[in-house]
């Protein structure tokens, strides 16, 4: 799920919170009544072999099928575009997507689909110059996953959405159910934070009245190495992450999206078997984005765990013994770093950030080939 | 897919005819690169055993799985509301995505995903009466067809949006590829047409510039249960339909939506193996509708078989000796007729309707309980 960067006035946010209240109950209702037989912990027992099931509220949905062990693991999300580069949007869909496969640990995606809406208000030489692009980004994006688009729909619609369905037809070994943190887990963070604040702050280059509240904390070349770090950092996929969860012997995993680090935090908690909470003492940001979302009053609330991201990172449970080795395989394969954010205890299912969380500034970058 | 029952201004038709030109060659242009390794049938050799793969273009995608024997087969559609009953169009909007499994003869849908948007020009109250009824809608029909609703999402957007993804994991015998026609098959239509013509003609009643176009062949209470008929058997699911084809021995199939009868037929008839062409005699159409589409001059195109339909009938190449029984069984089974309407004979893998088709007229009905 994503909350749209776009999003600031007071009528939109009354609406934004309606869709996750009132659709979270009409989609747990659709849950509830689903007629499978489960136990206390939602597992269902299928030719006598304990297969997954999953319904609403984690990353994907996880369905016992009718041949013996198999299950399929899937997803779907769509949002509005975020980046002014097409091709880029459309790796970012693609990757966002498939990020909730990852955070269950399958890092095997058997096909996608893609969902498209093309805006009525382009002209068509933007059409067809935007929309071939965007498609092009899912496309390779999905390659680069190892997975083939094999169908999507695209209606004509006032706004452009993109995004798309991930499926996966496994066996229950390949999944890593987010349900097994013990006390004693430390938790790991894949991708810095702080996606919205770096493209908001990139459009609002173009924005005087709003450049003017930032401007004082912020260059304009600190906002451009911040959205191209942001852009990057989305358009990544989580897959290598998901794949050293097994190796490691991850306890469970989420990926942050529009809920904000804190938001999917909790429901990771929530989503435990063992009676532990979790306590973040570390928050890992983009260059500069702090100081832009504190200049911005509580409008992103970025240090409160609140500022939604777009194809975030995985926060993964991970044993205590082998979390360093974990960041450091993990850098050592993708170039990029992963940070020991906070760490699971006895407690009610919850989570927090500790009062004054250490901010962990991570690099922002040029953009290749734009020197020009 | 899908041609919006409401579209009828020029501009409108050239995006249109923008989009499915356009997408289907970047999505073919998707499917060619796959990689795959395929003869020239398309079909895909995997663990020594036939594994069929179908991709873009025919109604469900097939993708062979790593676990032998096993395809999935998915497909994902969404439109917007076309029907003013809330429940009706969540119906509508699930039969319509299951059809496209059961136009390849797949029976068991295994979940599927919802994919919504929620029109920001709602007020609060319209939108927690009218999006519940349409969820319970969607979810109905899938109960109906014994599946399960695992996931989706939804997005604030300008106009509301409703349709879903449906996925099942099948051996290949459970699969009817849409290939196998001979000369001498004929075809039979499992729904009438004109569900396009009776959606507008309903919206016209309001609407007196319009309604006066085709007052003069048409009482209001004809419009009234065309639209009612219509409703219904766009809700209706077309999965006996499809268990049939498996007991009547059918040589392949398509479902009727947004390209009419004749887009369809011929979609169907260029994905023959063999050299076979489709000739079309009759047009079962729901009552009144012929005399309401030929009032409107070029509009709907409905006897040239390019009215589009939504949640249409399927089209089944049978042998002939086993079409009869078919339509028997389904009437028997379901309360409503199948026809023949045309025959399959040896060509170049087109598809034609004749030059005086005989047009069946479907009597439409009241709405139980719609006597006040």
């Amino acid at each position: 799920m994503y909350m749209n960067g776009r999003l600031s006035s007071s009528s939109d946010l009354a609406v934004e919170l309606w869709r996750m209240e009132t659709l979270l109950r009409l989609l747990e209702g659709l849950n509830d009544e689903s007629g499978s037989t489960q136990d206390e912990h939602g597992s269902y027992m299928n030719n006598n072999m304990s297969v997954p099931k999953v319904g609403i509220g984690m990353d994907a949905s996880v369905t016992p099928l009718r041949h013996a062990g198999l299950c399929l693991v899937q997803t779907t999300d769509f949002f509005y575009p975020l980046v002014d580069d097409p091709y880029m949007q459309g790796k970012i869909a693609c990757a966002n997507v498939l990020s909730d496969l990852y955070a269950m640990g399958v890092i095997e995606c058997d096909n996608m689909l893609m969902l498209v809406t093309v805006s009525s208000k382009l002209t068509d030489k933007e059409r067809d110059v935007v929309m071939p692009l965007m498609l092009r980004g899912f496309k390779d994006a999905a390659m680069e996953a190892g997975t083939v688009v094999t169908g999507g729909q695209t209606i004509i619609n006032p706004w452009i959405t993109i995004g798309g369905v991930a499926s996966a037809i496994c066996q229950a070994p390949e999944i890593i159910l987010p349900e097994h943190a013990v006390p004693g887990d430390v938790l790991v963070l894949t991708k810095p934070l702080g996606t919205q604040v770096a493209v908001n702050a990139h459009q609002w280059l173009d924005i005087p009245e709003r450049w003017n509240r930032i401007k004082l904390v912020v260059s304009e070349e600190d906002v451009r190495k911040a959205y191209n770090r942001a852009m990057d950092s989305m358009a990544r996929l989580n897959k290598n992450a998901a794949r050293l969860m097994h190796k490691y012997n991850a306890h469970g995993a989420t990926d942050i999206t529009g809920f904000g680090l804190l938001g999917h935090a909790q429901n990771l908690a929530k989503n435990q078997k063992a009676e532990v909470s979790f306590v973040i003492h570390n928050l890992p940001v983009i260059a500069k984005m702090t100081a832009v979302a504190k200049a911005c009053g509580n409008m992103f609330q970025l240090l409160q765990g609140l500022s939604a991201e777009t194809s975030g990172g995985l926060l993964i449970c991970l044993p205590r013994e082998q979390a360093a080795a974990y960041c450091k395989d993990i850098e050592k394969q993708e170039g990029y770093q992963a940070w020991i954010i906070g760490i699971v205890e006895k407690g009610n299912r919850t989570a927090r950030i500790i009062d004054k969380p250490r901010v962990i500034e991570v690099p922002s970058k040029e953009r290749e080939g734009e020197l020009w």
